[in-house]
């Protein structure tokens, strides 16, 4: 039996991440109650905890768990999201005092933290956003938290302990109100998406088109991973391409099927983006790219039809160093996107979502977590309002890369690689530095057709064409 | 005073679309009893009517708008969409016997429409989506059904009478149960937005990269409008290029702000398919293209930095002949991943939409009306679950168009034009004539760090990488 008022937080949900999240807790020498549904679980997991035993407090019922924590207490909630936080809260809810704090650090959709928020009113509850997978919890993962800042407060020593560091400062910082937290853990994991497939697409160029054996490939993702583009994921892009399978001692990657599983949490930040018009054409692509991807059988029909897309590259058209620049510029304008859309929510539910902190918290811990994240953070501190793009530091990315990127996508075009991420940053550039577009041809077909009007360039007041009247 | 049980049909709100609507309901020869909120506007109506006033009843409320209407009776509702939709019918359901429909002709959005039919109990209701602006309206819309059948039937001699026909065959289809009806003109909008930013897209080409006036460029769309192209929007593009400014003599389209409105719907169509996960990467360029548009500011501040993107492109690069090829491959594209989206909701909702009936419905009255939609409604007849880009007729206009599409994609790369549009139809082209793609990379990277697990090619049950349990 558990002895009571002992320890100094909860969790509630022992699976993978919990259990991660349960010891990381107790290592850094908090006593941690903890309760699973099925009470083996709970067993099983504070018999393996090794010397960190003596931190844990398994218990067997919500009012047992609740009995050992110390007051005012803090529970976390580590179930799967949805219904079962829901339950969850239910149960803890009439156990509770009014200052305990419920806080839910699953990956909720934060839709569901704002309804939480505003309907549970009789304890106290937090969304936080916790990323770096199974070994992030284990051993230090990027949070971002959302709810009441005092709230936040009260539990950030905790977090902080437990969270990633970099250079010695803890990735664990409060968002702002509501679900902040869990918004900026979406838009992290569009990033993500965007990220890895601007990485499947170099690495098609160079099985495809450059005909790099996959320990080739190891080795280029490896270099690149000493420059600019210094990052979890191209580290390990660069180790799953050299691994070998232990069944056949081919290459593994060779033998994974091209079939692109999701989660849906890059769906729910496209989803978001379009209610704010925020535009994130890198994160779709690779959400569609993903979608295009499990589309097995109507891919083998296409190249029966129309042949294999991708064509060898002449050798001299392409290097190395193409690839990388262009990747440069790609990272750069897929970040831009993503906090332009962070900076969109901000003013679309009246948060004020800390733009550099949250640039500070992703540089470790978290999958996205890479060298450049540091630079976003010293220019997003400089100048929050300013598309990342414009900001000295990437302005010179940018300049040195887009001439890469235009080269890459146009060989693409070409020699039929796929591009989606890639060419969709490229337009997304053009577009951005183009003072005179080509949306007064929409303009003058929607005033044509359905009388919507238009701004004029020469303050002229007539919102319509001489058509007007005759649109038939 | 109106005399009753003469009307056929009723109508609610005459604004630009009910007007119409109502007038050419009158024209066919049903007399049609009508009620706007002010009644001065339903007097004006009546007395501008002309020749059709005799039949059109003027009513001056909602006892009197449904006294005057035959058992059992239609009440078209034509005002905006949301809350006053919701307002009409609360109004009406009192007034109406069980068998009396309501017909919101407006544009909801479909959820809104599923969620009328089920909460409506005392009353009938059809959502139906109207396409063609006010002079569709007035001289024959494209009229997408939804709700049930039989109440379709009863009323779809009147609007198979007042919609547009195409070679005698009118432009109105029952769609399906429910929102069908608007969830069909959900996705024609999409269309829409996609069809008209490529042509944005080419309309750029010629103005920035081949330095033609204006006049020249109307020239072109109306060559492109003689072949596979001919369509209401390209033949519309021809008209507005040509157009002179009646205040200062000047080309129109040359004054009028590139930035691009949206009401929505093209937003409405991006949030479904993400739901439906239905890839429809050219509709959502599309709304990037508007939303970008729209950030004049930040264009201009991008261009002062990096020079502004669109050069001139060498004449021996570029003809009009290109153009015109990789637009139709584009356009090919883009309606395969409409039709596709269309086929996922089908399977989602449980609805059999019927994909040769839309194309049908679509080649006349609708803005996208043209003449590939004839050939498509063909090809859907022969098999409605194959990929458009795989029936025969398509599959040759992208054999004889990809080329054109590559090497148009290329040099807009080169040259600093923005396709986001025809680029992520290439993209999507060659993603889906390739067997083997490059998604192996992402489920390594998502095993290596989420233990998410993935497929192997050869068939051997293990679910994991050699790194398995070091993903750190």
């Amino acid at each position: 039996m558990a002895q009571e008022d002992t320890a100094q937080i909860g969790l509630i949900g022992l699976g993978t991440m919990g259990s991660a999240l349960a010891l990381n807790i107790a290592e850094k020498g908090f006593p941690i109650a903890v309760w699973n549904r099925k009470t083996q679980v709970t067993r099983d997991f504070h018999d393996e905890a090794g010397e960190l035993a003596d931190k844990v407090i398994p218990t067997e019922t919500h009012e047992e768990l609740v009995a050992a924590i110390a007051k005012p207490r803090a529970i976390i909630l580590m179930v799967p999201a949805g219904e079962p936080v829901d339950e969850q809260i239910a149960k803890l809810r009439p156990l509770l005092d009014a200052d305990d704090v419920i806080i839910d650090a699953g990956n909720a959709n934060f839709h569901d933290t704002n309804r939480r928020v505003r309907e549970i009113d009789d304890v106290e509850f937090l969304g936080i956003g916790v990323s770096g997978g199974e070994a992030g919890a284990r051993h230090g993962p990027a949070i971002m938290g959302g709810g009441k800042k005092e709230l936040w407060d009260r539990v950030s020593h905790i977090l902080e302990a437990i969270a990633a560091k970099f250079e010695g400062e803890p990735c664990a910082a409060w968002m702002g109100r509501e679900g902040a937290g869990h918004f900026v853990k979406a838009v992290h994991n569009g990033i993500e998406y965007a990220d890895m497939q601007m990485i499947a697409e170099a690495y098609g160029v160079m099985r495809d088109g450059m005909k790099m054996a996959p320990d080739a490939i190891g080795d280029t993702f490896a270099r690149f991973n000493e420059g600019a583009l210094k990052s979890y994921l191209i580290e390990i892009s660069s180790t799953v391409t050299k691994a070998a399978d232990t069944h056949t001692g081919q290459p593994m990657i060779d033998l994974i099927l091209d079939k692109a599983g999701q989660k849906g949490t890059g769906r729910w930040t496209a989803i978001e983006a379009q209610h704010l018009a925020a535009p994130i054409p890198a994160i779709e692509a690779a959400v569609v790219a993903r979608n295009l991807s499990s589309r097995v059988a109507a891919r083998r029909e296409g190249e029966d039809m129309f042949g294999a897309a991708p064509m060898e590259i002449p050798s001299e058209m392409i290097s190395d160093e193409m690839l990388e620049r262009a990747l440069i510029a790609g990272k750069v304008l897929c970040y831009a996107q993503g906090f332009d859309m962070i900076a969109a929510a901000s003013a679309q539910f009246g948060w004020t979502l800390p733009l550099p902190e949250i640039a500070k918290v992703w540089r470790e811990g978290c999958i996205i977590r890479s060298a450049m994240l540091d630079d976003m953070a010293a220019a997003l501190a400089e100048d929050e309002d300013r598309n990342l793009m414009l900001a000295p530091a990437f302005a010179r990315h940018l300049r040195e890369g887009h001439v890469a990127l235009r080269e890459l996508v146009a060989i693409g075009a070409r020699f039929g690689h796929p591009m989606p991420a890639l060419s969709s940053g490229l337009s997304y550039f053009d577009t951005m530095r183009t003072a005179r577009g080509t949306a007064n041809m929409i303009q003058a077909q929607r005033d044509y057709f359905g009388e919507h009007g238009f701004e004029r360039t020469d303050g002229i007041e007539d919102a319509h064409g001489p058509w007007h009247g005759h649109g038939v």
